[in-house]
């Protein structure tokens, strides 16, 4: 049977922090690391909208997503130096915005717009998982501000589902939870799974990197997944205790 | 029960026509139709790698999506002419460029590439399914190409999987496959997925767009999609008896 | 004498065809051949006109030109990848542009725009000649379209000129009609010749690629493209019989 | 019958002059004036070729045009601040690098580059063609330092041809040559005219800008180019007696 | 002791010459030279303010310096090709903006702005200092353009100060005055030295480009520059007699 | 006299805070605080350097500064998504590049490059002295990593000097050392002094950004900046004992 090399069971978290309150602006500010991976989450509440959401009565919720050149083993050129945004960082943004706006009613949040910044200040797989897990708390952060400072009068109608996200994997054909980089590398599928706490699916983005995989594999990864985000909704909830 | 604008059954796909050989120019050269969504998917046959796998014996598949300005009922600029590839651009292109990867031993191709241009010229909902089932055929033309050319020894190394994919959607709780873009924008669930012919999944993309599912409506819309992805298989075969 | 590779006669236009409506989306929607050479000539009718235009009382014709990644024998990097356009696709965009706009009366249009999308499928010599050929089709497509819902009142007043181009040039000495690409690399002279029906020039574009020409050569040219266009306006008005 | 403004007969040029030598660096340094039009035309030698002419055997001639931003009434952005060049300059450098690359034998040149800078310091209508007049005596000049610095054994094999441009129009039915800026505006048809001393043409760009125009005034508006270019030429001369 | 290279004493400047009135267009048009280095300072006086500054009553000074790509021995490319600024253009165009913005009383200049284009036709050191010293008559210019067409009530309100630059440098432990390129390059220490004519600094830039200086060493550099900006105040007083 | 809102004295710098080894990745990884400021400072060692100084056995020591979107009161878009770097970003990362560039010997390093990222994540004034004084920590932790793997034989040879940077400016008359945000954006005069441990400059940049300032007010400028730096090599000192 396969043996993590960090010792973890194939069902186990690695090491998780959400350290809400990290900056001084930023109207969420959270530094979430699962491992080694460490990513800086700052939600803007901003009071207008998008131009095209103009007079529209409803609100927005989006992400932008970015690593630090030196995030990596390796140093990565600065996209703003490149000029251009490149595919994995428009992909991950995009998602990070699609999962946590999926946790807002819109209309209730009447036309204001909050952006959840994600950089990546350190990566070691699961960075996308990390992002979306403490921009949840980010968010909800931005929106309790709102509710103080007079923008939103209930919060509980405006955030309506509690969102984390975890990775899941084959790897020597044994289904695992959030995978570091090395595991992640050598995965023969790969799994985004994005969950609601009332157990439902957000989002599910399912890789076979060297292998295709089965209908049972899926309910596997599946099974781990509701494992690992059910861990992660009560770390969420603890911070609010 | 939802019936639907089309009149077609919840389990039906949408009028489906694959045309080879549509272009004079390009290693294989497709023209695929879901319905009213067209794409023209071309297959260029590069002797060359990119540098970053130069010597390394192996090759590489990659795709570039893009739709025509006027494809939808409304003009958008051109990409070209902003300068910058958007964000879902990007996301499609990445997508199809890692299903039709998954369908090669890329070190039986040697060091060669494949690229596969998918251009939508017209856009009716599911272009990035049409792009991958009509792109498995553009490909496997250019593969045919490279056998007769001599770049290629053995094509049946070379293309280990046969790929498909459509989209599956729940809209008024009814689970549906193949969707168009008025029903695709309505829907409370879209996924897209990618299959092999022997049943088994290349990339599965599920998305709440309105509502949050749960893993019985993910087993219904994976049933739907394996039969859809059947239908596709077959006939994509039939264009080469 | 020069005996041409495809046998036609020096003043012989290769195989025309002009096709009305061949997509859904779009005001106007041709498909347009010169032999190998397809471009796809799309109209918007936008109702509203460029900020600069504002309260002008005047509308505006412009054009935007763009070659698929493989519509030629080797495959081109798309100028959307590269993050601009190239100088040629500039310049044959303007050409095509302002042709057409010496069709339309701008006043009598009043504030709206016509933006002719035309995207080169196949590339095969003579590409900027059948965009404006064709473009000239889906204008006036456009031009019925905005008649018939109430935007424009007497479309005679708009459209005041029927226009069409075709290329003629130079090779071995002889002057030849409507060059395809292996005429068109190997002539001394090129030229584009851009035409209204009352036999009068709208463009003149002549270029001595290896040799320079005199008057007697440019008259000949001239007499060629008067009788290439005079049998692309016969084309263009079968359509509307 | 048509006064012009500055009282110049319709086939009389503006006030032109040609400095060799204006600036200490650049192989050739012209600033060229047709009236108010001031260009500094800078040629530089550059003694190896773009990459894909490599091993070639021949040389290459090329050129860029660009305007100061003030050069006009209204102040325009620069390019290089907004990030991208505009059709226009794209259109023109092109002109101009085809005109003076006529001028050359490529393969008497071999493997080296003459790039020709065209900056208007100062704009009053027919920019382009000052640049190809002032531009040819750069390129002149440039030979000569190439051949005293051993780059160039026989510099009239290299430069075979004595170029010179010269704009024409129509205004107010009246041919007219060298037209500045408020004639330009004004006129009906307007030509650009790239010839070389022999009498014969390199570049033809008539305009149909507001009429179009027939065999007959495009005779005329030759004439008068031929005029023109006449003088140009004996300018041209003038600098090496 | 360091004899300079072109006889100068070490407190000398080179050749100044200012020429106001270079060009046609333009409210202040000044072509500056030290010795070899010519900038073109262009003053457009625009009655509108960039948006930030709207409804706030006051107005603004910039600048953009940007370097011909042959005015130093070796060409540059163009920053316009290649589609974006580099960091010398946006460090100098900034410190020539905050020099002649801190002549200006923004207050009372209402709302309009002064763009100082400095365009360096030819380059030996020094090129941001010049920029400064003839950029200042060239808004002197502007001003009164704008006094006179009645944008402006009293001068003296709005051009509170004099301003003036000059580079001054330790070459083989000797301070030295005005560098021209040459010299630059060779030099232990570099400072930029922009004064008022009240005896006082507007910026002070140096930089250890070979060995860190001393405040003694400091002190005697700002004397020299003291010395030279003196003799720049008394240039710039002499064109207004 | 000026009472600090901090109730710091005049001569006091903030609590500054320096630690080592902040991020797994980096051969030099530290987080400076100067008060509120916080910036990531990471230092990679890259054994190849730029093309233009290959076989010149020298090294190379550069800096890229950038700010995280939401470091500041308002957020500020991200340069990637604009496409292009701004010119204060540009500005501050050369400076960051030629102050640290001070410090080695690059004929000493040898053909390595070191690339210092200077990453703001909380802004309150200051963030370029922060950047150098870390960075020159992060700098030296590369070097020893350099002398641990082989790659340098004599850290002091290559390390010549200790750098540190502080700012010092005047308001209300006062000379002040180290400005927050707040006190930055009242000064009459502001100065970055980077100075080396031997007590001589190494850049000086001085603005006046209200009022200009004499050479009394400059001298005691430097002296402030000069207790400042002072203390600033002393915690330098303390992390190597």
């Amino acid at each position: 049977m396969y043996i993590r090399n960090d010792k973890r069971a194939p069902n186990q978290l690695r090491d998780i922090k959400i350290e809400r309150g990290w900056q001084e602006a930023g109207e969420g500010s959270v530094l979430v690391s699962f491992g080694n991976t460490k990513v800086l989450c700052t939600a803007t509440f901003d009071t207008s909208v998008p131009r095209w959401m103009k007079d529209s009565g409803r609100g927005w919720v989006t992400s932008e997503y970015e690593m630090l050149p030196r995030a990596n083993n390796e140093r990565n050129s600065r996209e703003s130096r490149k000029g251009k945004i490149g595919g994995r960082t428009h992909e991950i943004s995009r998602l990070i915005g699609r999962s946590l706006r999926a946790a807002v009613n819109l209309e209730a949040l009447g036309e204001a717009q909050i952006i959840i910044d994600c950089d990546v200040l350190q990566a070691d797989g699961g960075t996308r998982c990390a992002s979306i897990t403490g921009g949840w708390v980010a968010l909800k952060d931005a929106l309790l501000w709102g509710k103080e400072n007079g923008f939103i009068s209930d919060i509980d109608l405006v955030l309506e589902k509690q969102i984390a996200a975890v990775s899941v994997g084959i790897l020597n054909n044994t289904p695992i939870l959030d995978l570091p980089y090395e595991e992640d590398s050598r995965a023969e599928t790969d799994m985004n799974v994005v969950m609601a706490s009332n157990g439902e699916y957000v989002e599910i983005q399912g890789t076979a990197e060297r292998q295709t995989f089965n209908r049972d594999e899926l309910n596997q990864l599946l099974d781990l997944a509701n494992e690992g985000c059910g861990e992660l909704f009560k770390l969420q909830n603890n911070l609010y205790k």
